[in-house]
């Protein structure tokens, strides 16, 4: 195997917390159990090949400033096979077990759709063959129908029939790549769908089209025999004005509409979380209430931007809270912690891949440990039963059961003497957390 | 009837765009049709109890200002007399037909729930007295739950059931005073229902239990012949920091999971869908893809200032773009435009009351005109349909009737020569509106 | 002349407020007198080279969508050219005099900036004998030191003097070009001037440097006889997370500190008022404060995005209120209102240029139109002047002038009675400003 | 000593990270040594009398939550007496040394100026008699002239003169008030100094009369003999739509424009650095370049929020920012950190303030320790240094001591071969500071 491309780069061992060396993990020891189970099964870290070995750095107002050494060939399938190569060093040394792909991430598109099919199909073999060597999995793959200028309308719900079948027919290879690959599950990312202008918009039919289509992706599935699950991740804005998948509780909602809720779960975006107002620790309490709590992509926004700035998860505050429900949901539906972040633009080292990805993970890590240590060291878990005792019997458990009509809620409550003030205590809560690393 | 609170104002009158009297209308002319039916069918503007009678200009940092004339009286059932001939006359000085109330808007609270409902049954009833009078009627009623400190920690999702059982006897009040002053419809406004925090809450818990309550009230409402709407107001935050009603897409769904969608609809606010990081025209569209567009709580944000400024109307962009809505999806079930909206707290001349209404008034008639131009006298309805013509017939429109398997959609993709590039036409549309006044 | 990009497109005509004709003004009629002047005096429109001429539709999600038929030729010295003809078309077409550029919107980079010196001298060339042939004008001139990625860590500010240099050298080839094709203005605009993480970066120093160097460039412009103003266009994020041109107050302190107050005024750009969280006409007001009102960067931001996006201006409501600070202060030192703004990508229709500056130039012509409507017509004026009169004699005057200490003041203000509420009247002003169109 | 008021909680102490003690000091050890000063003699931590003492959880929806004991009292006089005995029981137990007040935080305002300056008067000598007893000190004292009706249109920036001469006898009687406590500082937060409505406004006229107000304040301090620093406390909303005082940058170009720079230093407060779009560290570092950074205002704000929360801090990530830029800048002058924060409106338990102000010193004092660590135990602040280093001799040394032309510099950068990419290494940095505690 080629393993040449982080020459002085080792495999990226666990030194403990007070190791000062960049270029170890401090928190994440794979083995190490937490509630019962190693770190490396909870979280099945993987690493997103779009951020970490297609991004170059360009962003709206520059040019390309990172030209990956393997991406340096022109000739197409040589430049696809050293990025593969790349990865897979890259994974091995990083000690990840998954990936996750867009179609064209994999290899550069061509000039007409059957061009990339058969481009995507080549290297698919080629990673396969990688896949056997090193065991590597993908966690997700999913299709790009958002670079292409063909969807600057839309993908599937673009207004014109011609793209969104194109659409469709990329979706298809890309979902046929991905089950050669193995892969546990596929996204579904909104990228176009959504709208500019409400203007020039029929939302309504838009939304129709796509429920159609998901629904049509539920029985192609069934048919070629997928086992893995259909996600869907929730994005508020970018790159169209509104995106149709909101936030959750947008996507359950449309999800239980459309008859799609047994086939599809969510994938949750820290940064998407909060563009769209709302916490990470929100949208994952919203998916797992449904039932729907599928995978994370792991990063952060940034709080004075009003973009998508994708960088590496550092927040313990964010991540702690999202390993409470994370650990109280019972975990991940057949998704993990995926990567979806990049360097900044100006770090051009390629050992600040690694630096980056390392505290992402050391985050992770330390996140569930403190999440474990505040489920069983602390009075936490009981102060939270006991501020809902008053449903766990009595008249509270008939109203929770649905016993007591608005009548009898009259009689009761109209009766309430003066009900004296429960403190909700948050500054305590919050002592609590961060007090736990 | 006692009308001298705006002794020196008279009965507003149309007098045309020309007028240069800032205490007539410009645009609203009652009797105006537009699109086969008057203005004041199309709108059934309603004052704000709360706003236009009660507020006083207090803000997180100042104490009251506006201390109106009808609220000096010191005794308690004087001065809900006060503010409702007050409120009668302004009314009929406007020439609205309808306003919207809290419960204790229109009297002061009491020492415990059974003293106000006492006091709430004594001033309906002289209220209703002033309705045969002048044919008032109201828009809709509901119930506050969220000024009394008991619900701090929230209402029907308190974590007591104490507190939630007292809101429910709340509730039960406010509707039975609704239906006797022959409330054409109910509004559940969330006020306290979400939370502040994450880590004290139990959020799955708290929405079964909204869930369990609204069915428990729909079960109540039909037992007593209430033939109105129940509607849900979304907000994003604001008193809590996550409201659990947050968006039109948010209630949907949480009515359709909870089987309530065939007797909720929704009251959509303009600064709340702002503040959702929607605009209100998208708010609008959501509901009425749900068929759930049920009334308007008419006001507008600053786009500058992160919470509820609740300012009228002013707008015509936001304004034409929501009445074309409006117009396309056959106006408001039910409900009317409640003016959700008050002068700034240094506005402190009792004219200000009537200048700000009237404006108010004046954009929604201007926007309707306008949208009715463009429906009419544009190119605007051929654009759109054009836009997605080719769904309505042949395969895409197969597609559309989901008679097209993602193989067949694959067959028809794969082989799309190069697509073309069609414009969006999005200044185009936007300059058909910037005309259109 | 070549004049065939857009063949289909006659000169626009000013046709009045009831044509229906996308391709015609219906309120820039460029002769009509407003408070004394031709609007083509008061706004001496310009065209943005970049976003008309060079934008191609690239989003951060997408590839280029409008290849524009001027800039598919591949020989970089007849892309400019043919660049020129298109642009010199258009404005002729738009009936405009003016046009801004950055040095390498005219001409492609080189690959050394000996080279791009070279390319960019060609063009001025015969850039020059177009103007000659037509009297077109440019407006300002300034340098891109943000896309090229040398420029990554900054330009003038970057922590390696080398790039810093680099960047200076650039700046004078662009101040030379603009001063050889006769630019009225020099405009720097902050690009990568700024930060992402204070962690690395040493601010002062910076700002230092900055300093240094425009002090340095003020001289330069002396000694070259440069007669035009150098303008700060203001910024608050984007591309850097801080740039140090946050917005106006910060850029006049910044200039006043340094001691560059008498040689710099600023560049107002709407979107970037409303990404600092200000609104234009504050913006406007501001520079008009410290007598530094230098010109507009015309378009309008999207409330609900938190990033530039660049559209054309159609509200009215901000217009105006602009249009009166325009108007009180007297006008633009030097500037004039520029059009930074872009279709948008999926407008791909080479008339939507046209609709999309048709629209600007009409909301501020409308805009203005309005605001003398409002100043002369309207109580407008008065009002405001008798809300300060206070301080036109008597004592409150003596404050004003400084003669009054603490102590007097102390006994002016402790023996005040009861002062009774003065109504702001913010509603009867905004209805004037909704009422005058 | 009447110590009654919180007879369940002891004095505070340091019981180490261990501790599991809600009413313990984990990490502030006020006697520790940092950088070769105790954590004491860095932050001089003070309670706000205003939010601790006076705050009633009073919030835009609802009514008062938190009676405290001390405000039970109705008699005014006794009321303030039994407040400053809480208060300074509560600074005992906590180990604070300081506290900041409004005048009208230590006694209830009066029916006139007068009454409330003779009032503020007779607390004053109660508080001052308890000072001597305890040795507890002002921090600094304010002006509230925004609760009052009176300043609804402004104080000093009032277009009514009356107004803003009662705002100025008001400061004075506040001033004169905290130089009789002691008072080690006095601070002016623009409050209602600012405006809703540009329409209404004279902008420059206001601030002209605030600039003048406060050129005569500083001579009038001089006259009184007060050697503490005046300070600015910047804020960008709230409760004015656009306060003065927006943020730093503002603030020190205003006092920089009239005149004001050497007797004036800032007061940052978080949560309005993150209301304007700043960060924390950002606004300091503004500060400290301008040799102003004189104390600090600690809280945090919530991100999804649009308002100030007030929240006490927890965030370390901030926090240790903040500390690296105190500790270069070599701390505060003048001031200390003072707590401006408070309880959530739902924590009703007396405890929750200590919980609230433990869980604030142990941010600050880990924060620092942190920052302290990185100083002197990482690579921090050589690779820092050697990011500069071409700046610290040869040509770019030139450069920075303004030895350069722009020939001068154009002749270097025209010559700059390629430059090779310099990582900015953010994520090493991120990486060093998250592994800091």
């Amino acid at each position: 195997m080629n393993q040449d491309y982080f020459k002085n780069i080792d495999k990226i061992k666990f030194e403990g917390k007070d190791s000062d060396n960049p270029l170890a993990y401090k928190y994440y020891d794979a083995s190490k159990i937490v509630m019962g189970k190693t770190l490396k099964d909870h979280f099945k870290f993987a690493m997103a090949y779009w951020h970490s070995m297609n991004d170059n750095g360009a962003d709206p107002f520059g040019r390309l400033t990172n030209l990956y050494p393997w991406n340096k060939e022109t000739d197409f399938m040589q430049q696809a096979k050293n990025r593969a190569d790349a990865a897979f060093e890259f994974l091995q040394k990083m000690g990840f077990d998954y990936f996750c792909f867009h179609d064209i991430d994999l290899i550069q598109e061509g000039a007409s759709l059957l061009e990339t099919e058969k481009r995507v199909g080549q290297i698919a073999e080629y990673i396969k063959g990688k896949q056997k060597e090193t065991g590597m999995k993908v966690l997700w793959g999913t299709a790009n129908c958002f670079s292409n200028p063909v969807y600057m309308n839309g993908a599937i719900t673009n207004p014109d029939f011609r793209v969104a079948s194109r659409a469709a027919a990329q979706i298809k290879i890309a979902f046929d790549t991905s089950m050669e690959l193995g892969a546990e599950n596929y996204v579904f990312w909104g990228g176009r769908e959504g709208y500019l202008s409400l203007l020039n918009t029929d939302m309504k039919r838009e939304l129709d089209h796509l429920a159609t289509f998901f629904n049509k992706m539920v029985e192609y599935g069934q048919k070629q025999g997928f086992n893995g699950n259909f996600f869907i991740e929730p994005k508020p804005a970018e790159p169209t004005k509104h995106q149709y998948d909101f936030d959750a509780a947008t996507v359950v909602g449309f999800l239980n509409q459309n008859g799609l809720q047994d086939h599809f779960k969510l994938n949750i975006e820290v940064n998407h979380a909060t563009l769209a107002s709302h916490t990470f620790e929100h949208e994952l309490q919203v998916s797992a209430n449904a039932g729907m709590l599928g995978s994370i992509d792991a990063n952060r926004g940034d709080n004075q931007n009003g973009w998508d700035t994708d960088q590496f998860s550092i927040n313990l505050y964010e991540t702690i809270e999202a390993m409470l429900v994370f650990l109280k949901s019972g975990g991940l539906q057949g998704g993990g912690i995926n990567f979806d972040a990049k360097v900044r633009r100006n770090s051009t080292d390629l050992e600040d891949l690694f630096i980056a990805h390392i505290q992402g993970a050391d985050t992770f890590a330390r996140g569930l440990i403190s999440a474990e240590y505040i489920l069983t060291k602390t009075p936490y878990a009981k102060m939270l039963k006991e501020r809902y005792e008053s449903y766990d019997s009595g008249q509270g458990n008939s109203f929770e059961n649905a016993k007591l009509s608005i009548e009898d809620l009259y009689k009761i409550g109209i009766n309430q003497s003066e009900i004296s003030h429960t403190s909700g205590k948050q500054e305590l809560y919050e002592s609590i957390l961060a007090n736990s690393f």
